[in-house]
């Protein structure tokens, strides 16, 4: 072992997983060095080093239980402690969201044919119109170019539904929050608690597509349980901010939950193993919402000095969660870029003057006063 | 670190990857030792730490680059190997072979109904009549119970499905070989030839199951390419002998695999990093086709051998391939499996008197008298 | 209104519908002259004249209520007819027996995956994989080439699909009884009411593709409602033997009937008037099975007294049902059919010394013994 | 017969089927009379004895072939009259056109997933998702609720549907004019000419819902041509205006309708014989397009000279067609519309003070003078 490798190693050893997120290890030739601070990502980004060390030191600190064809070991203790956390019955281990979200709407809808999404939700744009051509299910986009559509938008749909000359029903209602293709933007709460309400006196089933439902709580104020029991069924991401390099959850009742397993399997997704994802969220989601709000804490902080300061102009999303916009004066973005990555503090401008941030934990890896000031002095 | 598992490491590191195969590494409290000499399955079975600290190896002593949506990075770099392994022109991870054979079929169709399997294949039986039900393609069944299928089935097929009252076209015939649910048996190659033939003259594409075909091509002598010439798309599994915690290969005509990368997402497949099974199927890749031929050579001799001892009946399944079975007498197989374990060489009894043996490259671990002895001493 | 058409018209009026079948009505310039005897069919065949002709008589003397998109009116009085004459709670009219046996499926599988079929029935050969295709349900073939497959079988298949790596269900058994492609035999009772109770007990529908089953029941003498009770729908056609232009019924409990109103309409089914097809229909079934009964009698002393005569042998389908073959010798086939043509007999030459007779209701147009003077003097 | 009968049927004879649509039929006891001029429909709403008599006077008259599942016979001569007169290279008929436009739909998408539509068009809102279900197409629904959408919203939706993760592609583009539920408001069709030089290059394929096309081009001046010209398909309807009582026919290439007997029969609507509607809509088609371009000359006449008296106010569907509505003064709309029906004119009220009146060819059947004077007294 190398010098470089063993200390990286040892360090990482002495003062636990949180290290990882922040830490300058070396890597293979062909990946490039992570910063300390990343604003580009809701997670951590690790490198294939980087991952590959932390997944041994779980290995060999705590020992994991190997799964089989993604039933049992590390998967199934993955699967339970989301599961409780989310207030569900049970969980099932989904190699991608675009998959648990498909099997959610699918099994909900039963024989129904219909079901309401958001209009710019991941599942009615980014899944390669998915549910409607394998579970030829008919997808009705509402709330136009908004995050948040409406009660009346959905009794409005069902007016029209029942209008036609053959009955069809609407068997489920998925609704995405926050919206990633709204920049972070949540489901209006109040209307999700109404329609909720009125799916279940309708007899529709109701999924959330809550990928990054634990993002949003941290920034609401309102528990996951709180959104998460206005739903049938709930998926979250693994790969986003639990660091996996890919999976997802899907929750809910366990005579709904149980017989996934074949699903999944049809859909061909019965990964032989997937304890290499399962041990890295597993490992990020023990105190992940106490390290989050911690890490939003410090970020709002952050943002508030920085809007302190002429040089910065701090644009926050309304009904945002963890990404705003930051404007400089005084030099480009690109430049001011550069200027950050020396301090490991890794960010993407967007733009000659605009530079996003993402609030992920990596901010917990710096003092607050050096983060100031680093940004200070780069601009 | 402990000592022990400085020792493993360092051994490995010494003498190279192969070694992984048969060395008695100390592993995560939850999982089990392995032996030396696996005679379970067709490949190595590494326990999680095993895999791990090998593919940290491989990240810390060449490097890999890491994908991005199971695009790029090494996943490019092990299809485009096993495109020119496989004589086509290129190849798309899959994360499981059903899910190849799926795509597969449903691509080499079209908008034709129809694809003829083998009533024993695995996507006939085991994958929860998944091309049928997402896909919308009748599979019908033929052959009976053997593992071949003969041109004159499928040409009456063909006239049957002509005489019928509306007209179906079969877009795609899909052949299986080895065949796992009878005993490794491959398709008979003259048979597999001239159905090839009479596909191509009627219009009709071709896939082959070849989830293991490189072990058969060690037993026929047939090479690989021999066999995938004659096909349209050829799917081979990466987690079988190739060690990798999941994955399959799919190759053919650049025009055909190309799209798959979004038909692989639609599926719900699109895993966002894939790098952790690829840099290991990678990995085992390299040099296998002549470590399997010296397996087999071992293999054969020590079955040869053990035949000769009155103790031992030897029992070849007729066109099989690397699995054969063993009648013990003088003791049962269950204690013989225990005496055998003592030795790290691993077997599970099928009943009171007889075993099924696995000839995987962990039997290159071992010197060939060394095995027979603690073969004929644990009897 | 010319002399002919007069004189045919009153003749109808006179002697009543059943006149229809073997009086030679002047008919349009393109339509050919019916015989008196048809052998050829399972029904009338009528020419449009004879249909239209038969269709105004029915409105003028009775009067019928037309339908809105197939429901109401006649098409409702005709459901509901069927619904009493095969022991269910409900019928719905489908345009045609495909439809009929698709929608049966479909709806008893519900989101299973799975139906049981004979590998010789008509749902299976004949209708383009319609199942397959639109519902994404396999069909699984049985029985081989026979026109009845076992118990066993059934329990089989069970077996197998439970072994499977993904579970699937299976949600119905479909049996055809008479099998148009077996020349009309039946389906063993015996096996059909041991397969109904292993259905009931394991939860699987069933569906009785009944599309001849009025003739089965004439000559089994089992009664209809005993082979319907046996299952939860029923199909039965409409053209065949009841001799509307097109049409069929499904029968089954009225909470899996009434909504198929929509299912129909989704097929593209919901034709926006069938009073044409029902009201035929409904005439030909008032006194069919009284009818129906003699036409056997008397086609069964013909074919006794036929096999008396040495010039004729007479083969019997093993477990057939209105379907029977005479071989002739003396002269060929083709200048017997021509001298019968003469005589307004009308039946068709299979090859040079065979000819398949057809039982329907037309042999009562004509007197035992001039029916067997024809066929002597013919030869 | 009954004098009543006689006389209408000789009448019939006399002065040909055009009589048909005003004459005064007596009919089966429980059918309601018809009368003379019918606002309430796009065509004559025969009764089923109207309807029989004029069946059997064209069989007996001209003679009709009949067809043999639909094919052949006097649904092959219709074919190919409208084939002919849409300007396309062969016709298929179909039962409805609820499948008319799946079909089509269906075949034009081939493998692709996505099709757009009308928010408001019958495809979208009255099929029961049949698109959807049946063939796993995603219709977009464009235009919001207007009878129009725009070559820019099919613009944007390519570029929404390629931005997407996962690419898709838009198979066929559907447009339904005039529209049913836009109260007859035709597509916008200069909108409609660049919408289809756009397809054309983005090699997306389009097919027209022209239902009432026939009716459309009376009002608009454009030939029937010249719309479809624009189209890869064409739909028409036999049941609405060419008075059959069911029935559908799609017009395209060759080589994309001959297959189409196969797909027709594998939805189920393989009828064994469609004579019964096709020799009706024959029948009417003939000289279909002058009578009614007169019944289009005399009607505007009508509502002109209705407009100048103050009693009647006249509103016109802006890019209407043959629907237009009066709001009667004096008296109620029930009251008034009693008063009409002793003259054997039929119209309904929408509510106390508005009429919808809707132009068929009945309106030949009376003198301007006549009508005009009935209107006014019965106000």
């Amino acid at each position: 072992m190398s010098e470089l490798d063993r200390r990286g190693f040892l360090k990482m050893s002495a003062i636990g997983p949180m290290i990882f997120s922040g830490n300058n290890f070396a890597k293979g030739k062909s990946t490039q060095e992570k910063s300390q601070v990343n604003f580009n990502a809701d997670g951590l980004n690790l490198s294939p080093q980087q991952y590959t060390r932390l997944l041994l030191e779980i290995i060999e600190k705590k020992g994991i239980k190997d799964d089989y064809y993604s039933q049992k070991g590390v998967v199934a203790e993955l699967e339970e402690k989301f599961a409780l956390s989310l207030g569900k019955e049970a969980a099932i281990f989904m190699p991608t969201g675009t998959l648990a979200n498909q099997i959610a709407i699918r099994t909900l809808c039963g024989t129904k044919q219909k079901a309401l999404v958001q209009l710019e939700s991941h599942i009615y744009n980014d899944s390669g119109d998915a549910v409607q051509t394998l579970s030829n299910i008919n997808l009705i986009p509402l709330g136009g170019t908004n995050a948040t559509f409406s009660l009346k938008e959905v009794q409005e749909t069902l007016e029209r539904t029942k209008s036609g000359r053959v009955a069809t029903q609407i068997g489920a209602i998925s609704i995405e929050s926050p919206v990633r293709r709204k920049t972070g933007q949540v489901f209006d709460f109040s209307e999700m608690k109404k329609i909720a309400v009125f799916a279940k006196e309708n007899n529709i089933k109701t999924h959330l597509d809550g990928a990054r439902i634990y993002l949003a709580s941290a920034y609401s104020g309102i528990g996951v349980k709180e959104y998460t029991s206005l739903f049938d069924t709930v998926y979250v991401s693994l790969y986003k901010y639990f660091n996996a390099a890919s999976g997802a959850i899907l929750a809910g009742e366990k005579s709904l939950i149980e017989p996934l397993f074949h699903v999944r399997r049809m859909f061909g997704s019965g990964l032989h193993q997937s304890w290499p994802f399962a041990a890295v969220a597993l490992h990020y989601f023990d105190g992940f919402e106490e390290r989050y709000a911690k890490s939003v804490k410090k970020s709002e902080e952050f943002l508030k000095k920085l809007s302190e300061n002429e040089r910065f102009k701090v644009k926050r999303i309304e009904n945002g969660t963890n990404i705003s916009q930051i404007e400089i004066s005084g030099t480009s973005a690109e430049i001011f870029a550069q200027n950050l990555l020396k301090k490991n503090i890794l960010l993407t401008p967007r733009n000659e003057k605009t530079i996003n941030l993402l609030t992920n934990e990596s901010i917990l890896n710096i003092e607050l006063d050096e983060l100031l000031e680093s940004f200070v002095k780069a601009v």
